[in-house]
């Protein structure tokens, strides 16, 4: 396959599945930046903070720095920096979500009439009370970001819900759909890429494992998309769907070769 | 208008509004009583067992018995007894839908992994593990019952989510819808007044104050249906829409002249 300058991974189902790393995996990402590859990473986790994911990165032992990391929380709070820096922000969201939008230098307010703008995101601590709030923001017809529209994530020993309960939950009694999606498949995360790897569009290509994510963020964003199969998609799953990647490869192995 | 022999009425907005009584509200219902006219109120509350809501009636000086009144949550109750007397039931809801289905017989367990039944409703206390163990129930394909889908209620103050918050976080992260509605627009809740009434459907009318709900429910039912506009719905609203009631009134004190 083609050599590409700039490379955009997906993390989990590209490079480990749970706590387990991809055979290969650390020895092509080493293959590739020899070869003069820059890399980035993008995930759509929307609670853990860059920080926070740069220590699960180094606990596997990937060859990863903190800076290459674009997880959903981190481009959220770059999103809002860049077009909303003087909003007073109201957060529906995990710890990893408020760190990064503090760390952007946004101003957080815990009153939901003083708010000029709903971001959200996965909320482990997802109550009636801040459903209330953000409804009612929404109701005031403030605009809505959130980090991404994940409706499952594989845990430990079961399947559990994603920032889509949050936002399905919203969504439904207030009649409206978020404003800005940041993560995958939107473009904006890809953007984000992009921009740090520094590269034109056709020198680049993200490779990931989910089609409706990854792929439709890559195909989003203009740019050349490979599915890897180590992940929670099957050839079949390729062949019915009618978003097609670049490449269909066995696993991250076939783009060190 | 025509003198029905059952009346089935909506409370909220019908008979009163917040705390204070729609004029005339008691002397109409002692009118159609002495008329002979039998008389059942149903609500699409999701929060109050039937004994919580006969001493909120009772406080407002309505004359109604506790037999008389039907909310969702102890029509939810009826129903499972009716139809899944012996299925083991896990509820994401609030404590008077618990009562509900406890009174009723129904045999409630805490593990998700232990129930044969999904019954959901508005709920002050819901959190991320309720909606976790919710969503393993509904991916493990067992059958969802809801209390109602009210999108957003009016509070004292403000709008709050309804049973549509719980309802809409687990549909969009499932891909599920529930199986069965208990409460408006349903007309499960009215086939429960009918056979309360023990009267023709052709004898009865039906008497609320929100199109979607209450008008489309005795439409539903196969039964007459009255609008009045004391509650949140004006003139021009009837007119654009497409779900004409039978009757449109000023007030409940028309049915009693």
């Amino acid at each position: 396959m083609r050599k590409y300058k700039g490379y955009i991974f997906d993390m989990d189902g590209v490079l480990y599945r749970g706590d387990t790393l991809i055979p290969g995996a650390v020895e092509t990402l080493e293959a590739l930046r020899r070869r003069g590859s820059r890399l980035v990473f993008v995930s759509n986790n929307s609670t853990r903070s860059r920080e926070d994911y740069a220590e699960r990165i180094a606990e596997l032992g990937l060859p990863i720095a903190e800076e290459e990391i674009i997880p959903a929380t981190y481009a959220t709070a770059r999103y809002l920096a860049e077009r909303h820096a003087e909003a007073r922000v109201f957060v529906v969201g995990a710890l990893g979500l408020i760190k990064e939008l503090l760390e952007a230098g946004l101003r957080l307010v815990a009153e939901p009439e003083r708010a000029d703008i709903l971001v959200t995101g996965s909320d482990p601590a997802i109550n009636y009370q801040k459903l209330s709030q953000a409804t009612a923001l929404l109701l005031a017809g403030k605009p809505w970001v959130t980090t991404n529209l994940d409706r499952l994530h594989p845990a430990e020993d079961r399947i559990i819900p994603g920032a889509g309960a949050v936002v399905g939950a919203l969504q439904y009694v207030t009649r409206r759909a978020p404003d800005v999606v940041v993560g995958k498949p939107s473009g904006h995360i890809v953007e984000q890429a992009l921009s740090k790897l520094g590269l034109a569009r056709e020198e680049c290509l993200i490779v990931g494992d989910i089609i409706e994510s990854d792929i439709l963020a890559g195909k989003n964003a203009g740019i050349d998309t490979a599915l890897v199969l180590t992940g929670v998609v099957g050839r079949e799953e390729v062949e019915r769907s009618e978003i097609k990647p670049d490449y269909v490869l066995e696993s991250i192995t076939e783009l060190g070769e």
